[in-house]
């Protein structure tokens, strides 16, 4: 079984080079654009009203993966889902990012972690009831080597 | 440009009727279990040092979209990517579970809002750092009309 998506927009930032870029959007305040295909920025009526979103995205610049990788904050091999490396059997990449204002179909914000050029494929709505847990476990990361 | 994605797993749940699913998981405390297909399980490897994780799927229900959406909590037109609506573009799920248990390449976990057969894509560790934000505004769903 097979799915195809189509890209709905195009995610635009600084970086241009994978290995300059943030690992995670909390670990980066630089500011970007969403550029939504104009065919669906109708469906960004009463966004503006959020201060954060969840942008789905592929990455890209991924190139098959393996199953076990080092990751970037550890120096230990550790099971591919249990990291958030990009090279994934489906490389969709997860950011929360601030909203800061919508122009139409652009929309203006803070805290890029992908590269220029990201295919991007949904946008939703942050809802901390929804999005947030607490008294969490976080396995290998509390322990890991590299901050 | 079309992306191909292909399912890693599917995930189980008691729900088999998508009007009596839970509209998000923080509003479930129902069992279900993921099944990871055999050829990825090497890639759980570490995830049961975590406590939630997340979950990305395709609403394999979701049949077309609309720019507009009644959600399920309001009773007025929001625009598509304001709401956590279903039936989008590129109809991908996301949904942060309690992880009970790993048992080979099945995971028993907590706070299913799926339905029963639903795709999985893919599996990341929640991990707070990353993906909870404080101060944070929510529009529409804010003044919402339902709870």
């Amino acid at each position: 079984m097979e799915l195809v998506m189509k890209p709905i927009g195009i995610l635009h930032s600084p970086f241009t080079d994978k290995n300059q870029t943030p690992i995670q959007s909390t670990r980066s305040q630089v500011s970007g654009y969403v550029e939504v295909f104009p065919e669906f920025a109708e469906g960004l009526k009463d966004l503006e009203g959020f201060s954060h979103i969840i942008l789905l995205y592929t990455f890209h610049q991924s190139d098959g993966y393996t199953l076990q990788v080092k990751p970037f904050l550890d120096d230990r091999l550790r099971g591919l889902f249990a990291t958030r490396h990009p090279c994934r059997p489906n490389p969709i990449g997860l950011s929360i990012v601030r909203l800061l204002t919508r122009r139409g179909n652009i929309l203006d914000v803070e805290g890029v972690d992908m590269l220029d050029g990201t295919p991007l494929l949904d946008i939703k709505p942050f809802v901390p009831e929804f999005d947030v847990r607490t008294n969490v476990k976080t396995g290998w990361y509390a322990q890991r080597s590299k901050e």
